[in-house]
């Protein structure tokens, strides 16, 4: 039974996820209609620069008035990928007033303000998606909130930013330093002219706040994400990483303590071993790990960007929320019942690389050692490499309290007979 | 807001999924009455042998009578996890009409006759979810049905069963010949005392079946499936699969035909590249390709059986069907609008890999790529050895329709210098 009055769709943004969700509706139109149960029609699609010619959207439907285009009353689904904060947060919660559902591939807003969202739609009784948000056409976000709604999630570990996995791959395989792959993925459109976004892990780690919140029914914010960039990995580092078997990737891990009664959020270059699936992802490619307790350990692998595939997943969330729509009813919404709180990054238990410029005396390494043993930082291996009266002291630590770690390196770094911290790395995955 | 009427669950069978999804069900009672919005209460279990002590589940709950438990009429959802094709089906369709909503891991029943299941659960309103019948936690119906609902599926290319898996990657490790693996499976639990539904692939052919009609919005049958087993893969098989730099898996393979005409599916051993993310897979684990048109390469990976992790599977359901009860609204029902045929196998575009036994003497190989032109099969590459008088020919072809090479198989088999067909296999993932 085919619904034949449209259910009416307002596009935010039209660029190169908009104009690519504005080309599926058009020409897959039948497909979408038979899915849903209805026909579903562009009615409006808010641009900055009308006068752009979009091939395959009519003139008629461009508007530069967002505010009016969410506010006619008549629309059932606004779709936002314009990004950022404002005007997109008003934009969503001015278009749940006048009865619409929301798809929403806005990373940074979820993470910065979801809550705002989540509450504007369930006082108004409608939808918001937002599949795209999290690591483009790979389905995680629905996996998370409903596949494993029956089980009880206890790690989430993943390369999450297409753009750094590129560098930090190309670092790997051609041994170039960070500015010169950079420029490789600036130069093939892997990154953008200012790149902060993505080499400072801002992006990553707005994904890890909504994964986090999602998979332990908990609110995370942005500012509850320890954040470190991957602009200060070198290929000393990945010839490090080397020595010991592993590659350097930039991680989103967000886990559950031990105890249960907190969980935290992170986002760091991280060593992991070749043998670990993450170690090969290449280039734009994202990967996420899962760990639940009954489900076991699960990974999902796909395109993490990119306007078809991110408008993969609009268009999965626009049929979901359409049927719902049908239905009257609403599909799952804020979950935050658990209200365990995000511990600092201090608590996270981790281990560290440690690479020291020592002087080549003897005693270096007991003086060293007195530092771990009094951080309560047990060592796992040690290797020292000396010439000229200089030496490398390579240690890896067995797992402590980031705390305990980041106080021993403090330490190390007083030491008469430390001449410099050369580099400090996590070591994950293991 | 909780609801606290608890909304009532059946379940039908208590082996190893059943038991482990009544335990979950008990210990994370809180965890899934905040998520579904009510309490979840286990009002009955269906078994076999009523005198076996169940750990967990009151005596009282514990009945052989099935049909009288689905009928009950205050039942809100029934979990089957007793597989097989009757009673569960009559059971199935019985809970239906008494008002309850089905949450199934019956593969076998939904590849044999899904139509008469979908159309019980659209005629009395109610949900028909089984994200447990094809491999076991990873979650893929709920992707395929929702999160890739606004997308064109082209391909799904998976290793959807775990003995076999297991078995082959024995085979590979360990130079191990097919019984020898078997019996270790069979040692460790991997493989049943019969193990013919999995090595004669029919578990994998039901799972391609359900893939294939999910994936591509049409009616596919456990008959429409072609199915080799792996039970006369050899130890030689492995041989030649590393000369090419190639492993051999037990592959599902469900495609939309290059016209978009028809579909096939299709399970066999097949060789794929090692380079190929699916050759990593160790193992019982599954792994599953997807590809879409605009969400691109999608790989989704972990345990593909086991009681844990398929009561994850059915709980998620469960915690769905529970949703949309309280909502008074129904998921996703069977989508077949495409109507697209099942094409037979002759009909399908894939490699073979033929090793042939000859005579060694001049003219061998002029006869062999006659009989290859007559059927307008291309040759990839030859590769020959002999001594002794006897001598070998493994021949790599391009691409083909599979009547054009098994009609070329069937000549060669009747070539004078050709003193037998030593192995055929095919050859994907490139």
């Amino acid at each position: 039974m085919m619904r034949t009055r449209p259910l009416k769709v307002a596009l935010l943004g039209c660029g190169v996820v908009g104009s690519e969700v504005a080309r599926i509706m058009t020409t897959h139109a039948g497909d979408l209609a038979a899915r849903i149960g209805a026909p579903v029609e562009l009615a409006g699609v808010a641009v900055r620069r009308p006068a752009k010619v979009r091939e395959g959207i009519a003139q008629e439907l461009i508007t530069t008035d967002a505010k009016a285009l969410v506010s006619r009353g008549d629309i059932d689904v606004v779709v936002e990928v314009i990004g950022g904060i404002e005007p997109a947060r008003t934009l969503i919660t001015t278009a749940f007033e006048h009865g619409a559902s929301v798809v929403s591939a806005n990373k940074a807003l979820l993470a910065e303000d979801g809550a705002t969202l989540y509450a504007a739609a369930e006082k108004h009784g409608r939808d918001l998606y937002f599949e795209a948000a999290v690591a483009g056409a790979i389905p995680l976000i629905r996996p998370l909130r409903e596949s494993l709604a029956g089980d009880k999630v206890n790690r989430v570990l993943g390369i999450v930013n297409g753009t750094t996995n590129f560098i930090l791959d190309k670092m790997d395989t051609s041994g170039a330093g960070y500015s010169e792959a950079l420029d490789e993925a600036t130069a093939l459109g892997y990154a953008e002219a200012d790149p902060t976004a993505d080499v400072e892990a801002f992006d990553a780690a707005a994904k890890a706040a909504i994964l986090a919140g999602i998979a332990f029914h908990t609110r995370v914010r942005l500012d509850d994400v320890y954040r470190e960039g991957m602009t200060e990995v070198t290929a000393a580092d990945f010839a490090s990483a080397k020595q010991m078997g592993c590659t350097i990737k930039l991680l989103a891990i967000c886990e559950r303590a031990a105890d249960g009664r907190s969980v935290t959020a992170r986002v760091h270059p991280a060593m992991i071993p070749l043998s670990h699936p993450l170690a090969s992802v290449r280039e734009a490619y994202n990967a996420v790990f899962v760990e639940a307790e009954a489900a076991g350990r699960l990974m999902f692998y796909g395109p993490g960007a990119g306007g078809s595939p991110t408008a993969s997943a609009v268009l999965g969330d626009l049929v979901a929320v359409c049927r719902n729509k049908l239905a009257e009813a609403t599909g799952p919404g804020e979950s935050v019942y658990t209200q365990l709180p995000v511990s600092p990054m201090g608590e996270v238990v981790t281990r560290y690389h440690i690479s020291l410029d020592v002087a080549d005396k003897p005693g270096v390494l007991a003086h060293v050692a007195t530092v771990f043993a009094e951080h309560g930082v047990s060592i796992d291996t040690v290797r020292q490499t000396g010439k000229d009266g200089e030496a490398s002291l390579v240690v890896v630590t067995h797992r402590a309290p980031d705390a305990a770690l980041s106080g021993t390196v403090e330490a190390l770094r007083k030491l008469d007979t430390v001449r410099g911290v050369a580099s400090i790395m996590r070591v994950e995955g293991e």
